[in-house]
């Protein structure tokens, strides 16, 4: 028997992934957003009748997050399924007038998506949404602690896309993950897009030259409360936000930055919602369990509950706790509370007034630049407006929970379930991916010649307006009966 | 006195260059869009008061194009800065119910902006006024022969800018220009935008990690003349369009793909538009002076005249040739003549019909991978769709001269002198490149609960409905008196 080292069996696989998703694009490019559509609803069919199932199977197996709350989420995603199933991005746009193509909607070529440990079930569902509503083909590279089940929802969902007519090879995953079978992946792929689901270290680590590169991620976002704020509603917005899901929810809130003159309210309805505020030995006994540094190596500690997280580090908490808290003065560097945090975790920094608090949430956001959304509560208009125009985020979020506010569950922010990292400095996409994200449109030029231009001749357009006066006459006239 | 190597002092430059520009953009951040529209109509006008000299400057400097052309060229893009020039990026939009900010333009955070040797000024005069448009600074990366004059330019618009309140180094430009100045700049700068202007060997040799990165380049269009095409007034826009500056035009024809039942009268008409069919010697001698696989090295043959480019070459041509043709029959690796050629020449293809012709199509775009529009030349509808279906492509021209329509003059294609190059596999564009693209969009969220939303009672509805009927009636009868 031969025997391959994991590295060269991950390379290999690369290249067989390589070939079957070009052949695979090659055919998808040919195809009708009505053909696309019906093999896209059996596909979400099939997911809203099995997600519960992978949910409890990747909880299992990883135990991150909480089945019930990402059960509630998926239903969530499918309301954006639903938002998004009848939109056409792909064939021709029709001129009415002149029955010509204006343009043309074409699949941006294949994707190749990186699958985070958190949130495994809906980031692989609504990446799979995007690629086959979009015509591309979707190769998932999962977390190693991910593959098995991520093998079951592509297998499950590549055979219904096949039996609806589509490619073989649409929907596929990579079994032996190594970074050097991510390489050669991304390096020899025909696929465009480099979706990055909060892989930060790849972006670092992976060259990818001359792809299109989409990176999303949880970040770790400061929220401001300000003294004119709704403390009750505002502290217990937080408090939820933070630990749905135990705290792995893209943009939850990580830093609470407060005025002075009400950080003991703030503290006191933080206890009253469930938060339990560690004693500086407990902290660093968390801080020595999580290791956060060494993220997505060390995956242990991620959304786990946050009795949990104390039994794993070493102290006792109430049984009810909803979050951890660390109150810190200073941001520094050594300080491992800076980091993404992938749990129920807050640090809470008080700040003489809006100002100098203004500043400390710039300073939160470029520590080490992950973070790409921040919230602030308050009612006073200024303050918000200022907040708004001054912070290098993609998204800012007034009065309500960072993390459902910026999925656009309940706020007027884009839909999606992939919230755009662009402002941390990676990806080329800063605000919320959607399905379009992954269509471009071939735009087509028609010689028109000054000369050639129709004008109406008044007469004409004389004739126009009494038709249209006497059909609305007609019409209101009914209307007033 | 010290010496110090080109190389190094380059990269002190960029160092330079780096500090400047993050000073800049950091001020840059907070101009509304109404302080930057004074400074750009400042900059604007001076560009159309010394734009003729620069063109000439650098034509006396370099010989490439052709002094009148882009200078008729120029007052093209003036109307397009006409047109953007009103429109707002920068700053809150407010929702007029409500008054809150619903989203926040903001500059992406400064180009770098590397600049071909062809159509010199007609593309620092854009790619400054989309920079300045939308609060980026610029740094201008010329190619070397171009140093001197783009410095002119620069210095001269950045001082405008900096007496009408601008930092002092919004506007910028690298005077010693080596690979490794320019990969120092790429690598350290705080600037997010690298736009390639059809500099295509740095887009291989330049790694660009984490930047967002734009390509627009002349390409090398394929053109395709179907049987009912009017063949006098194809062949006309075609020798019209690739003679144009001496054939350096974004989307300038290339490639002639014609059907064999109307190559005779194709070749007639060429040769009626001042075409020149080179003798298989003369082509060998053409390709061995121009060698075009040394691009940007060897730029000493752009953009010249064909009787120039024959006496360079060893062939004499009548004086009033508009283009050298060379007539082949098959793609191969080996022929010189697939690569980008920045000068009047055409080749013309043969085909037996509209199918193959499409296939010789797709080749050309593919063999190289240089091409990103198509043009086609046909009154047949259904041949015309499938062309725009079917070919891997950013935009196609129907019946017009391909590089003018796809600058969007007298066509419908978005008006841009960069013609977005993604479909080459370089760059993340791929479609024309407007000021737009260099903003990005903060979204904003209010905190809104199902309960909180909203529903007109059928009361109300009935009032407005009141109010609307008689409103519209009045003034319907008033238009009928």
């Amino acid at each position: 028997m031969r025997y391959v080292d994991q590295d060269l069996l991950s390379i290999q696989e690369a290249r067989v992934l390589i070939e079957k998703s070009t052949d695979a694009q090659n055919s998808l490019n040919y195809y009708s957003q009505k053909h696309i559509d019906v093999v896209l609803e059996k596909i979400v069919n099939e997911m809203k009748k099995c997600y519960s199932d992978w949910i409890i199977l990747n909880h299992e197996a990883t135990q991150i997050g909480k089945i019930n709350d990402e059960v509630e989420l998926a239903k969530e995603l499918f309301q954006f399924f639903d938002m998004y199933q009848d939109d056409t991005y792909i064939g021709s746009c029709i001129d009415e007038d002149t029955k010509q193509v204006m343009k043309q909607g074409v699949p941006a070529g294949g994707i190749i998506a990186m699958i985070p440990p958190v949130n495994t079930v809906l980031n692989v569902m609504y990446a799979i949404f995007c690629a086959v509503k979009t015509g591309n083909t979707i190769t998932l590279i999962p977390h190693q602690r991910n593959v098995k089940n991520i093998g079951v929802i592509v297998n499950k969902l590549n055979e219904i896309a096949q039996d609806n007519g589509f490619p073989s090879s649409a929907i596929l995953y990579m079994q032996n993950v190594s970074e050097e079978g991510i390489q050669e992946l991304v390096t020899y792929s025909s696929n465009r897009i480099i979706l990055n689901i909060g892989c930060t270290s790849y972006m670092n680590d992976i060259c990818m030259k001359n792809k299109i590169s989409y990176y999303a991620s949880v970040g770790q976002s400061p929220v401001f409360i300000e003294q004119t704020a709704n403390i009750t509603e505002t502290v217990k917005q937080i408090v939820e936000s933070r630990s749905y899901n135990n705290g792995i929810l893209p943009s939850a809130e990580q830093f609470v930055v407060v005025e002075e003159c009400i950080v003991n309210k703030v503290k006191e309805e933080l206890k009253n919602n469930g938060a339990y505020f560690m004693t500086s030995d407990e902290e660093k006994k968390l801080m020595d369990y999580i290791q956060p540094e060494n993220n997505f190596n060390e995956i242990g500690y991620m959304g786990k509950s946050p009795e949990d997280l104390a039994n794993s580090a070493g102290f006792k908490v109430p049984k009810d706790t909803k979050v951890l808290v660390s109150s810190q003065k200073y941001i520094y560097d050594e300080n491992e509370y800076v980091n993404e945090i992938f749990a129920p975790v807050l640090i809470v920094y008080e700040e003489p007034n809006w100002l100098t608090s203004c500043q400390k949430c710039i300073e939160l956001l470029e520590s080490n630049r992950r973070g790409h959304t921040l919230a602030i509560h308050s009612n006073d208009a200024f303050v918000i407006k200022e907040f708004i125009s001054k912070k290098p985020v993609g998204r800012i979020v007034v009065n309500a929970p960072a993390s459902f506010a910026s999925l656009g569950i309940h706020s007027e922010i884009t839909k999606s379930f992939f919230v755009g990292g662009g402002t941390t400095g990676f990806g080329t996409i800063i605000k919320n991916i959607i399905p379009e994200d992954f269509v471009y449109y071939r735009e087509v030029g028609y010689g028109t010649t000054p000369t050639e231009t129709k004008t109406v001749t008044s007469n004409e357009n004389q004739k126009d307006i009494d038709e249209l006066s006497e059909a609305l006459l007609k019409f209101l006239n009914k209307l007033n009966k």
